[in-house]
């Protein structure tokens, strides 16, 4: 079974792993591909950062830092503060010692003239993660954010990273322009894994600068409402907010609800229930939220053509984990009959 | 007095701490510009090194590792490791976190279009080191070494670092040519720091691949048989054994023998004493060397033109190298009257 994400990245590492857990149990034949945003990555002194493709690399291949979420464990902040006293900016960005060698070789083979879905098999020739890491783009790509001026009326654009990161998205959010999106093409194998897809899953990430960005990548909204394979997403929002991150802050900036069922209508139905059959100009088949605190979504939801189910949807551990993507690819076994 | 040296690595980090010591104490009013060698440069995982200009900022900055002589004290290698780990060459350079933060820096700011002069000044705001560090050059120089190829009568050139470091000089050396130097200039400020000196000094550093490299700098050859100031060297050259570091080596490669009196002469003399007042083709004025092993160069020399004088020449710690620094400068002031 071919089995395609579209990923950002500690929610799409951690699901991910569920997933892998889930396949090594049920003795499941699968071919896993994650789909991975890059709109986070950020040149950083002189250093080509991927945040979203290291979170699932280190996440899959056992170096992740389960306190953190991102980075590597063990992890020592030398460089960082070396870089400090030459009065280097920024200083908000946490870069451990361990993770700038991975960007080193990333920038070094970069530089050589590989792309970045070359360099990024090639990382995890390393850390083996058991499933094929695709970049949406092997184009630079850079989600920023456009917020208010100090100036009335002015406003300024500043990088995804240094918003979510420097400011934890305490800056009202007016817009993410994706820089870059109009001449970029998406990454070598993006749009096969897609349309080749037995099931094409969406993993519990940000729906605006997560899933939402790669789904700006040309092509990739084409293949995902003409793929043969159910296409099913699970809610990053549970109980009116998100599991993890601030993806409220994103979603109240292209005015959506933080619900389960605001995001879902977001990305909307595939095919439309009324009239039966009719185009309803979305990517999704299927929909899961979570049963204690969203269990009336499928029913709100019956009425747009979304077949969503109710199941605990925290992803408190790697077993509670892979009983969601059970039920995803239950779900979407379901939607293929 | 304006106080120029032309110095490498680590013999010239610690003959400048030794002449720093004795300007402080002597309460000389001192104006100290050292040009540096960066034919030891190296672009290593994409990050430029500049280990001479590297030793003697963090000797004279208070950073230095005192047991290697070179890199950072309180040093870690985790991002080392982890390049090893990701099987990256080359893996047998000693590369420093702390000390990698200074590559990151140097190699951000020469990517923005910062030539290596300016760069360098960026870095000593920092570090402080007392005195201005110029580079021979802000064009890149790199020294390589010619060695006999594996397959009979064939040759092959790999870089200094490389034939110093990994092989320790045990590959014996035919040429050490510098790649570059045909359309190098010198770097802003080098051919005046000699130029309007009072006094220039060789400290003993390697002659051929830390004094000899700058000396194939165009201008600087020149420079240094024009100057007004006298030309004081401090022999590296020990009871016929190189104080520290392998210039044997370097020296049979280029037909030198590995005495204080056959460096002296591979220098050669500014004004030849027969006949009285010629062109001598060379560069020294002052030469010293060790009075407990050498004391009977400086007569053997007297024919040359050379003005030589046996002294206590090993700089054991920082009080013996200031004593060195005020016996050149104090033969620099006999040969000025």
């Amino acid at each position: 079974m071919r089995i395609t994400l579209l990923a950002g990245g500690i929610g799409g590492a951690r699901f991910t792993r569920g997933l892998l857990h889930h396949v090594a149990t049920s003795g499941l034949d699968a071919d896993i591909t994650v789909v991975v945003n890059t709109g986070d990555d950020i040149r950083m002194f002189g250093l080509q950062l991927c945040p979203d493709l290291d979170s699932i690399m280190y996440t899959l291949g056992g170096g992740i830092s389960e306190e953190r979420g991102w980075g590597r464990e063990d992890e020592t902040f030398t460089v960082m503060g070396e870089l400090g006293k030459y009065g280097v900016e920024p200083t908000w960005f946490g870069l451990g010692d361990r993770d700038l060698a991975t960007h080193i070789v990333r920038t070094q083979m970069l530089g050589a003239g590989y792309p970045l879905s070359a360099v990024t098999e090639a990382l995890c020739a390393r850390w083996q993660p058991g499933v094929t890491l695709l970049p949406m783009s092997d184009d630079r790509l850079e989600t920023h954010v456009v917020v208010d001026g100090d100036e009335p009326g002015t406003r300024r654009a500043l990088h995804f990273q240094e918003w979510w990161v420097r400011h934890r998205a305490s800056l009202p959010a007016l817009a993410f322009p994706l820089v870059g999106v109009d001449v970029a093409k998406p990454g070598p194998g993006v749009l096969e894994a897609i349309s080749g897809a037995d099931v094409v899953l969406l993993p519990p990430s940000n729906p605006v600068v997560s899933v939402g960005t790669i789904l700006q990548v040309a092509g990739v909204r084409d293949a995902l409402r003409a793929t043969a394979a159910p296409v099913v997403g699970v809610s990053p929002i549970v109980g009116g907010a998100p599991v993890r991150g601030m993806a409220d802050a994103c979603l109240s900036a292209i005015g959506v609800d933080t619900t389960a069922e605001a995001v879902a209508r977001h990305y909307g139905p595939r095919v439309a229930a009324v009239p039966v059959g009719a185009d309803g100009g979305g990517i999704l088949d299927g929909w899961l939220v979570d049963d204690a605190t969203d269990s009336d979504v499928p029913g709100r939801l019956a009425s747009t053509g979304i077949a969503s189910r109710a199941v605990p949807l925290m992803m408190t551990d790697v077993v509670a984990t892979a009983a969601i993507c059970a039920a995803a690819l239950a779900l979407a076994e379901d939607l293929r009959r």
